[in-house]
C-alpha cells in the first residue's frame, strides 16, 4: 500500500552517523598519542583492552563525573578544550586521594550534533591532560541525543581506572590528634559551583568577557582555569601523606571528613591561605553568606594533605603554594571541619 | 559596604545539595546488594576500590555508553527503572564480545534536579541487571545540571570492567569463509534508533499508551523492552565462538564488520529469522526504506555469533531463538555485510 507521508530518516531526526563517524576516527587519533605498552589494539573492537600484569596485590581503583556545568562557560566563550583537561584532572585527583596511579581514562560526551571540530577541541584537552599523567584515553563514546540536549550544550564525563598496592592504601587509619592539615592551592572554582556562579556572572560572551582589574583577567577566562592536577608534585611524597580530600562539591567543610578517621576533625585556621580574588568577586557580586561559599567552592584549596607533624617541612617545601593551614582534633559535636579566623566569622570574607 | 542586591545560594541556583545527599544514601543501599568479596569498602571515598586477585594473565576490558533517548520514553511513561536494565546489559554485552567477564560498573545519571524516587528507580535497574551478572555496582555519580539539563531530561551513562585471560580473548582471528553466522534475537530496539522511533511515533504518554493489535501491547511498552543481556546464556558457549558482534548504533550492517577479519564479509539471509512487529510498524508508520531500517535499528538481531559450521547444532540447541541467518564469504567490493532475501529487496520488508 502506497504511503504519502514523507521519507524518515535517522538523519532527518537528528542523528548523523557520518558525522559520528567522522568525530570518531579525530577522536582515536588524538587518543592514540596517548597509549601505553599494555594497550591491546586491534582486537576486542566493542571494549578497550588493557593488560594488567606486574603489578604486586593490585587493588582497581574507579571513578566517575562530570565537568558540571563548566560547559556552558566553555560553550558561550567557544573554547572547547579546557573542559577536558578538566575532567582527566578531576577524575585522577579523585583516585589519587588513596594513593592509585591512574591507568587508562575512558570518556563520554552527550551533545546534540556531534560537530567534529568541537568533539576534537575537547579530546585534545583530554589527551593533553592524559599524557601529563602517563594515563591512556583508552576510549569513549560521542552521543548524538537530539531532545535531551539543546543548541550547543552537551555533557562531558569522565572514568578513570588506576591502581594501588593493598598494602599502600591510604586509608586514614593511620590519622592522629595533632596531625597537619596542608592545603594546596587551587587556581579557580576547578570543576564544581558553577550553576551558582553562572547566576551571579551571567553566561553570555558579553558578561564573561568583562576585564576585571581584580582578577586581571576577563571573568570568563578566571572561571575557564582548568581543574589542578596534583598527582605528579604529590606522587613522590606519598609515603609522607596519612589523608588526602579532593576538595570538589560541598567543598572544604563536605569533603574533609571524607579523608578522617571516626571521631576526628579538623580545626582550620582561615588567616592562613588567601582566598583567591575569584572567590570574593563572587561572594560580594552574589552577596552571598560566606558559610554557604565554604560549602560550595573549594575557596582557594584544591586539595588537603593530612600528615604527621614532622612531615610538614618537607610538604611546603616539595609542593608549589602548599600551606600548613591546620591540625586534627578530637571531634567534639557534629562538626568535623571548624573553621577560624577572622575572616570566616565575618559575614564577608 | 552593604548589598542590596538579594543573597543567592547553590540551592537558590538550582543545586540542592541535600537532595544529592539523600539520593546518593538510597542508591549506597541499592548498590550494597550488588557487592562481591573483592569490594574493599570503607576507605578511598573518593573512589571504589575493587580488588584485583586470581586472574591468570589478565586482561582489563572497559567500555562506556549511554542509553541514548530512549529516556524520553521512559520519562513520557513516567517508567524510571527499565533504563537502569539497559544500560548495564548493553555495556555487559559489548566487552562479553572480547570474551570478558564482567567485574564492576560505575553509572552516572545527569539530570536538572535529582528527585531520589526517580533516581532510585534507575539505581533499582542497575543493581537488578547487575546482579544478574555478576557484576558489582561499585561507584556512580548524580550530578545536577540546571541549564544542561531541562524539565524532566536526563541521561544515564555506564561504565563498565571486565575481565578476560589474554589467551582466552575473542580476537575474530580464527573466522574463516564458510563459519556459520548466527543470529541471537533482540526483544526490541534495546538502545539504538530511539531519536527516529520517537519521531515516527511522536513521544507524548497519550500516543505511547496507545494499544496495538499488531504489537500485542501499547507502543510504550514495546518501546521500553530492556536491552537483552546475552552474557549468562552465552558465556558456557564461549570455546565454540569464534567472533561476536553486539548490534548496537549502526544496525547488522555497522556491527557485524567490526568482529571480522579484514578481507571477510558475511552473506545473511533475511528469510531466516522474523523481522519482530515493532519494526515493521516503525517502517510503515515512518515510511522508512528498508536500508535505511537495516543500518539504524537491530531488526531482531540482538547479537552475532560466528562460529565453526560444525558448532552451529549445539548453540542453535542451547540458545533460546538462536537462528542459522548466514555465513562467511571472502570479501569482494567494499560490502561487508550482504544481505539477501525476498524481505530485504523490497522497498518494505
Amino acid at each position: 500500500m502506497p504511503k504519502t507521508s514523507a521519507k524518515q530518516t535517522y538523519a532527518g531526526a537528528g542523528v548523523d552517523i557520518t558525522l559520528a563517524a567522522q568525530a570518531k576516527r579525530h577522536v582515536a587519533r588524538l587518543a592514540q598519542s596517548t597509549t601505553r605498552p599494555e594497550v591491546l589494539s586491534g582486537v576486542g573492537p566493542f571494549g578497550a583492552l588493557f593488560e594488567f600484569k606486574g603489578y604486586r596485590k593490585p587493588v582497581i581503583v574507579s571513578s566517575v563525573d562530570s565537568v558540571g556545568t563548566k560547559t556552558r562557560i566553555a560553550i558561550a566563550l567557544g573554547k572547547y578544550d579546557t573542559v577536558g583537561i578538566d575532567i582527566v584532572n578531576h577524575c585522577i585527583n579523585d583516585i589519587f586521594t588513596c594513593g592509585a596511579e591512574p591507568l587508562f581514562f575512558l570518556d563520554y560526551i552527550g551533545i546534540r550534533v556531534a560537530a567534529p571540530e568541537r568533539v576534537s577541541a575537547i579530546v585534545s584537552g583530554l589527551t593533553a591532560a592524559c599524557k601529563e599523567a602517563g594515563c591512556v584515553l583508552i576510549g569513549g563514546e560521542t552521543a548524538q541525543l537530539p531532545g535531551v540536549y539543546h543548541g550547543d550544550d552537551y555533557d562531558l564525563v569522565g572514568f578513570v581506572i588506576g591502581v594501588v598496592a593493598k598494602d599502600k592504601i591510604i586509608t586514614g587509619r593511620e590519622i592522629n590528634t595533632g596531625d597537619a592539615v596542608i592545603g594546596l592551592p587551587s587556581n579557580g572554582l576547578h570543576t564544581n559551583g558553577y550553576s551558582l556562579a553562572r547566576r551571579v556572572f551571567g553566561e553570555t560572551a558579553a558578561k564573561l568577557n568583562r576585564h576585571s582589574h581584580e582578577l586581571g583577567k576577563t571573568i570568563g577566562e578566571a572561571l575557564l582555569e582548568p581543574h589542578t592536577s596534583y598527582y605528579r608534585q604529590l606522587k613522590p611524597l606519598l609515603p609522607s601523606i596519612r589523608g588526602m580530600a579532593h576538595i570538589t562539591g560541598g567543598g572544604i567543610v563536605g569533603n574533609i571528613p571524607r579523608s578522617l578517621p571516626d571521631g576526628m576533625a579538623v580545626r582550620l585556621d582561615s588567616t592562613q591561605w588567601t582566598v583567591p580574588p575569584i572567590f570574593r568577586l563572587l561572594q560580594r557580586k552574589g552577596n552571598i553568606e560566606t558559610k554557604e561559599m565554604y560549602q560550595t567552592f573549594n575557596m582557594g584549596i584544591g586539595m588537603v594533605l593530612i600528615c604527621a607533624p614532622e612531615k610538614t617541612g618537607l610538604i611546603i617545601k616539595r609542593v608549589p603554594g602548599a600551606k600548613l593551614v591546620g591540625e586534627v582534633v578530637k571531634q567534639k559535636g557534629d562538626a568535623r571541619v571548624i573553621i577560624d579566623g577572622a575572616g570566616y566569622r565575618r559575614d564577608k570574607i
